[in-house]
């Protein structure tokens, strides 16, 4: 198994408590009371379980190293104790924007669409791992399971930042997006 | 299951029939009569196979717009009738090479590799597909799979074009590389 692959399972059971689940864009995904957070693999969908999404974390995309160095001195990991409040946003990019090549993917994302610059406000308050799924074995419902987590009093920051980030002219590209509310169960 | 999988069986079973399998570098792979090409998954080694190697074929990571117009003006797609001859290159990069940042692997790529360079100079006669692995949900033995077909008249042109790309500073990343030359079998 792919050490870098982390399954999302939502449903009944166990994990994270889902607050809402609103759908930005395309279709919906069913509600489910809870999101499982596991390291690896699970091939089968679980007792209590409605839906499961993977993805695996990679090698950076788009930064360059003066970004990623910027990055690297702000930023936090996942799992801070204060870190109560949790997103995570599944989106899937168009056959457009995958067809572009690598400068104009990366002419949008940054140039035009400051991602980086906008992320880099918000650090170190928001931690952020982000996972690829479009080329996995399996067929997968979304390019990118992008997971944040935040505390409390960080949590109108965290909207900001996804207002801001879809604004941009990358996020013209994107064509369903689920915005996942979680709160770690107490 | 993901439509740009495909699946590569080394055994003594259907398919190329093998030539030669050389290590250029790192752990050799087992030696096989045959290797078996499908478009899918193949999850058990079936009778006859010895292993199973697995990649998807996935967006452009370096060229520019510039670079695919050059490419896609010249390039043909496998399969041609008099394309006799084939070679399955699997290859794994260094942990090093993959925390560079895009805008550094870019720069050893083609700015001082110059890889799409010395590619074009082979195009039509030599035919290329790369299938990417290291972002498979499995744990794979390599990070791409590229296969090559070209005419027996070619053979030599193919030998120049690996010889030419080994020479270059992207290939010091290269820590594990196996040259699997295969010919359509009567």
């Amino acid at each position: 198994m792919n050490p870098r692959l982390f399954s999302f399972i939502g449903g009944n059971g166990s994990g994270w408590s889902v607050v809402s689940i609103e759908t930005v864009v395309g279709d919906p995904l069913p509600a489910v009371e809870r999101v499982d957070i596991v390291a690896g693999a699970i091939s089968q969908i679980p007792d209590g379980g409605t839906w499961i999404l993977r993805g695996v974390t990679s090698n950076d995309r788009y930064v360059t190293r003066g970004e990623k160095e910027s990055l690297i001195a702000k930023q936090a990991a996942l799992g801070r104790p204060d870190a109560t409040h949790a997103a995570l946003i599944p989106i899937r990019k168009s056959t457009e924007w995958w067809a572009l090549t690598q400068d104009e993917r990366r002419a949008i994302f940054e140039e035009q669409s400051r991602h980086v610059e906008i992320g880099l406000k918000y650090l170190p308050a928001i931690a952020r791992r982000l996972h690829h799924c479009r080329d996995l074995g399996d067929a997968e419902l979304f390019d990118f399971l992008t997971l944040f987590d935040y505390s409390k009093a960080d949590s109108a920051a965290f909207d900001d930042l996804v207002a801001a980030l879809r604004e941009t002219k990358e996020w013209k590209f994107v064509e369903r997006e689920i915005d996942i509310r979680l709160v770690r169960a107490s």
